[in-house]
């Protein structure tokens, strides 16, 4: 358990220094003109690249979408390997923000999970991005092109799996959940609701979806029975 | 629970007759030399499309990789959107060969949940496509796009779902799952479960990921404990 939730605590250190990385620190402050440009730039790749894929991404349609100049954009990014590593470290830096921060908000133990998993319904059902959660497309488009893009990809979702389990063994370690439970089991289980609420959104683009999830999630927490936790 | 249990039945129909269609029949007979030739070009264009994506499908990347000459292939289909459609078709006939067929083969209940995680997670194994789940990867591609591609994605999707909750539903009736279960809720989860082995399967290519995912599927079910569920 100790082990576990020092690896969670790692993982939190390592979202918060590494990935949420410069250019988000300088958000707190303002941005030289360049960092706010490139920064709304790389936003609309990041979304461009939730409709397109990454391997879709060009500094043409960059271009195109940001009405931006093509040698503007390559001044910026000198390879399209540059751009999606950049859109990538952008759409990092979103996800951490709006699913992973308000996590830690909570108090620890069941009450993260439960936030982490709500946070991420709100993530998509404000369309953070059009086609639902970057990362999970990302994946799955980058899945057979090893290199730092995948590399990069994969971290994240390691990451993100390993703060679902230490969020569950602190929530173990308090009582909160039964003591059959197992954090590896339980994180993967949640992570694959998350993922069939985003592809279910995606699909039929029905907030009812992410209600639906909202209970599944509450249930298999102990909280509540479904039906209440529909009514929250 | 009997209007769910009909709807199973429906779609088992639906998926029988409509979606395992013709071609599908005919592979009980021998095929004309087109008809295979098809086969075989569509199969290509199946495992192309989970590494390039369907959009990235093309009568000129499919002549590639499969050595067949673009204006034999354009005899075939006239268009892209025609050739995507037709691929999506064949991933259609493999997914219900390899994840339905062995479900509705398992005694009715419990086991069809347990057998069509199984031949999911099988289907992952073998490494039906490179790059994971056809239809995962479809429904992300496809979803800012609508069309007929997309709607046959999203019908395919809504049928697993119902399928899944047919048997919840069937599961309930002969008692073998608790009755506080919503056939809803759990088929969400299931689905889930398979969605997550899919991404961490493709990102981390280790098995080990698919038997965790085993062990979450048995202990979710109340089929031993999650232990004697991996050392089966």
């Amino acid at each position: 358990m100790l082990e576990l939730y020092d690896r969670s605590c790692y993982l939190v250190n390592k979202m918060t220094n590494d990935t949420m990385n410069q250019r988000s620190r300088a958000r707190r402050h303002p941005r030289a003109d360049g960092e706010r440009t490139r920064g709304a730039i790389l936003r609309a790749a990041a979304s461009l690249a939730t409709v397109d894929g990454l391997e879709g991404l060009s500094i043409g349609n960059l271009a195109a979408a940001t009405g931006m100049s093509k040698s503007g954009l390559y001044a910026h990014f000198g390879s399209k390997a540059e751009l999606q590593l950049a859109t990538v470290e952008e759409a990092e830096r979103i996800f951490l923000g709006e699913v992973v921060r308000p996590a830690h908000a909570a108090p620890p133990g069941r009450a993260q999970l439960v936030a982490v998993c709500e946070a991420f319904f709100d993530y998509l059902q404000r369309r953070t991005f059009p086609g639902g959660c970057f990362f999970a497309a990302a994946a799955l488009e980058m899945g057979t092109r090893p290199g730092p893009v995948k590399k990069r990809v994969a971290a994240l979702q390691a990451g993100f799996d390993a703060l679902i389990r230490g969020f569950a063994a602190t929530a173990l370690e308090q009582h909160e959940l039964p003591a059959r439970e197992d954090p590896d089991r339980l994180a993967f289980e949640l992570y694959g609701i998350m993922l069939a609420a985003n592809v279910s959104f995606v699909l039929h683009d029905d907030p009812a979806v992410l209600n639906l999830a909202r209970q599944v999630v509450h249930q298999r927490l102990g909280l509540g029975n479904g039906g209440n936790a529909g009514e929250r």
